[in-house]
């Protein structure tokens, strides 16, 4: 098996165009913010070299489960009757369950070198949270996780993990800080929200040493998620079937950034032709349905503007048990690779996604996280699709996590008392009238490059 | 990276002794049992050969998940602050968790080709169900998991995962079968016992190709086990840094036995030197405390006597997390092994062993199972041993399985709520005491082989 790499991939000097530049929030003095951001990880979302190397440090961390697994799923491949070849690149071997350890490592590693001690982090499901504490107890730091009120009571199994890597887990909103004393007065019952959550734990930064630990979906933590990419790629070449498609998962961007971009920049450089197909939720479609707009990266409206897809900062998904997925917007990376058709998006309700991560299940011996199944069904709807056409594709999936910790999700399933939120146009057009008053900036992305 | 071991290594040529041989049960007719049981597996455990071939299908499937990874544990070795060298074999990553994998695949395999469409089979924590049902999943056969209704109620995310899988999933004591019915009438709140579940799981064989799964402390899942520790040894080869000491949890056997026979094996062959150390709750101390005797294997004694070290086919070991290591005794052939002092013994504490499980985690990125976390325990030991030796040891640890399902034992704990069970002599002694009679056999194991 190959090594694990020893650069990320870094596809901005290979995209031909220019990012839209992030505005300042109308609403909210942001600088703040930015000084909690250690330099290094704000130059790597400027820097133009091709390859930036993955420090000593963090490489050796890696190693300690990388390269991850690239298996080709023969089983599924069967019980689908297809003449494609599916394989999976599984990033849910490690600790924190997902692919997010990758850049938690590597922000911890830097934050440490700027003098932290200590890092805050807002969390929803929990997996953020959980990479952050797996990556402080490697390297030594304390780790303050804000645990959304509500999922810290239907997940004690995730709490408990953050606290048996050493993490402190506060439900939020708690009496620590002046906004979760807010909330918890205007609404002594709630059960908090990741927008609130993150609002704690940058506030929670006082003492020295103590730095908030902002998210998994910045380009920084893009370019850090290539090192899945770039291992797939060595390993399909390796087995002389390079993908004719490669489909992710899409939240924020993170999973289907750091899987596809290496194959992307490959094409772009005149190498060899890849499609790149996102999968979203139905019940979450940002790229399907949302538009490209400036927006908040999250509920407060106090970050700095970021021009994305996205159903609107105020958007609120219908229920649904893929919690990494249901983000307002999507990585501005992501969407302007989309903006300019070099990759494509498609949408799914959640029982054909848990139907496909079931069969998945059974077949290859690995539970997908609901996450995760989105993109195996939607592989699995690529293959058919090949097949109809008699084109017998190569098809590489990204399984970004284990389901261990949703087994309430596919017992509803299995129980059929799962439902498919469907989203009217009212409800998506009523939250992107929301969007705030669009800038006045010179067109640089008006013109899709190919 | 190696390939998968193609055969299975059989350490009893290399023994320069005998087993004792199994007795009939002087209680009941166990004639139907054998019958269930595939020939192949039956003469697995006769064959004089040193490699038994991995059938290509069951090959096939390790390959879905193997090899599984050999890594040094640098960061557990920093935070112990030894100067040994210590590297652990992880068996978590599959599906099932564990280890028990390897040989479900197997069994589920010859039991096929003997006609079966459905396996039942008895679980307590659930692990070797899941094993199971995962193997009948991938061989495309029905599987019945009659689990213990303490443990189906306790563990919801155990359940739905063979639910999962395709497995029908039934408490114990349940109305499907005889000796069901007649523990429910009994005390219809009872929470069940494994030694039910087996009898429930053996009586519901009355359909046409429907077989009882026995277990998984088979001299022939010891057998199939080897594969880890042949993966291991070609990887410890490769880099050059063989063990010295090789360090497993010992339950009903197939852990340790997979990890160590071949290690062992390659020294009774004149080869390299190695201590094989098995770790044991001294909650349940069947080696270090009990006794080497003819028993039953199972709390009913309808089953055959084997020679084993045991504590009593009655005994009930005091409350402890680690279910994987509550049987009361362990496997004749490891039994045998301790008898001629080819490998050793430690017993500890549940909370010394979850405080070093805890310390891996952190350092490591992998929370091991409770039962892993004795083998962690005990290498811990056994490095601070050897420094106070100036010897610099290259210590293998077995990481049998994860800990994902065993948040709430790790919750006690962090919560100081766990405490460790003692035994007193008498508590051990009254158990002896019911231990059936021994037979009048000539003594084929009474003197060491070295």
């Amino acid at each position: 098996m190959s090594d694990v790499p020893t650069s990320w991939y870094n596809v901005l000097p290979d995209l031909g165009f220019e990012l839209p530049p992030d505005l300042p929030s109308p609403r909210a003095d942001t600088t703040g913010l930015k000084l909690q951001i250690p330099p290094t990880l704000l130059r790597q979302e400027l820097d133009r070299r091709r390859l930036l190397p993955v420090p000593p440090e963090v490489l050796q961390r890696y190693r300690q489960w990388r390269p991850t697994p690239l298996r080709r799923a023969l089983a599924f491949e069967h019980a689908l009757g297809t003449n494609c070849r599916l394989y999976y690149k599984y990033e849910g071997g490690n600790l924190s369950g997902s692919h997010k350890l990758n850049t938690a490592i590597a922000q911890a590693f830097y934050y440490q070198r700027v003098g932290a001690t200590c890092l805050t982090v807002g969390t929803g499901a929990g997996q953020w949270g959980t990479a952050v504490a797996a990556a402080c107890a490697m390297f030594g730091m304390r780790c303050r996780v804000y645990m959304v009120r509500s999922s810290y009571e239907a997940k004690p199994g995730r709490r408990t993990l953050m606290q048996a890597l050493g993490a402190s887990v506060i439900p939020s909103p708690s009496q620590r800080t002046e906004v979760g004393r807010l909330a918890l007065r205007e609404s002594p019952q709630t059960g908090g929200s990741l927008s609130i959550a993150l609002a704690e734990a940058l506030a929670d930064t006082g003492e020295p040493g103590v730095h908030f630990c902002t998210g998994s979906g910045e380009t920084y933590s893009l370019l850090h998620q290539t090192v899945a990419g770039l291992e797939a790629q060595e390993q399909m070449a390796a087995l002389a079937d390079p993908p004719d498609v490669v489909v992710g998962s899409l939240g924020g961007g993170s999973n289907f950034g750091g899987l596809a971009l290496p194959f992307l920049g490959t094409m772009l450089r005149g190498g060899r032709e890849v499609r790149c197909v996102s999968v979203e939720p139905s019940a979450c479609p940002k790229l399907t349905r949302g538009r490209y707009a400036y927006d908040f990266t999250d509920a407060s409206g106090l970050t700095p503007l970021q021009k994305m897809y996205t159903l609107g900062h105020t958007f609120s998904p219908p229920a649904m048990h893929a919690g990494g997925l249901r983000y307002h917007a999507t990585a501005k990376l992501i969407s302007a690779l989309y903006h300019h058709k070099l990759i494509e998006a498609a949408a799914y309700p959640q029982r054909a996604v848990f139907a496909s991560g079931l069969s998945f299940a059974r077949c290859e011996g690995i539970v997908p996280a609901p996450e995760s199944a989105h993109a195996v069904h939607g592989a699995a709807v690529e293959a058919l699709a090949a097949d109809r056409r008699n084109q017998r594709r190569s098809i590489l999936i990204g399984v970004s996590g284990h389901g261990m910790f949703d087994m309430a999700a596919y017992q509803s399933y299995l129980d059929t008392t799962m439902t498919d939120a469907t989203l009217s146009e009212q409800d998506i057009a009523r939250s992107l009238a929301r969007l705030p008053e669009q800038p006045a900036t010179r067109s640089l992305d008006s013109a899709p490059s190919r």
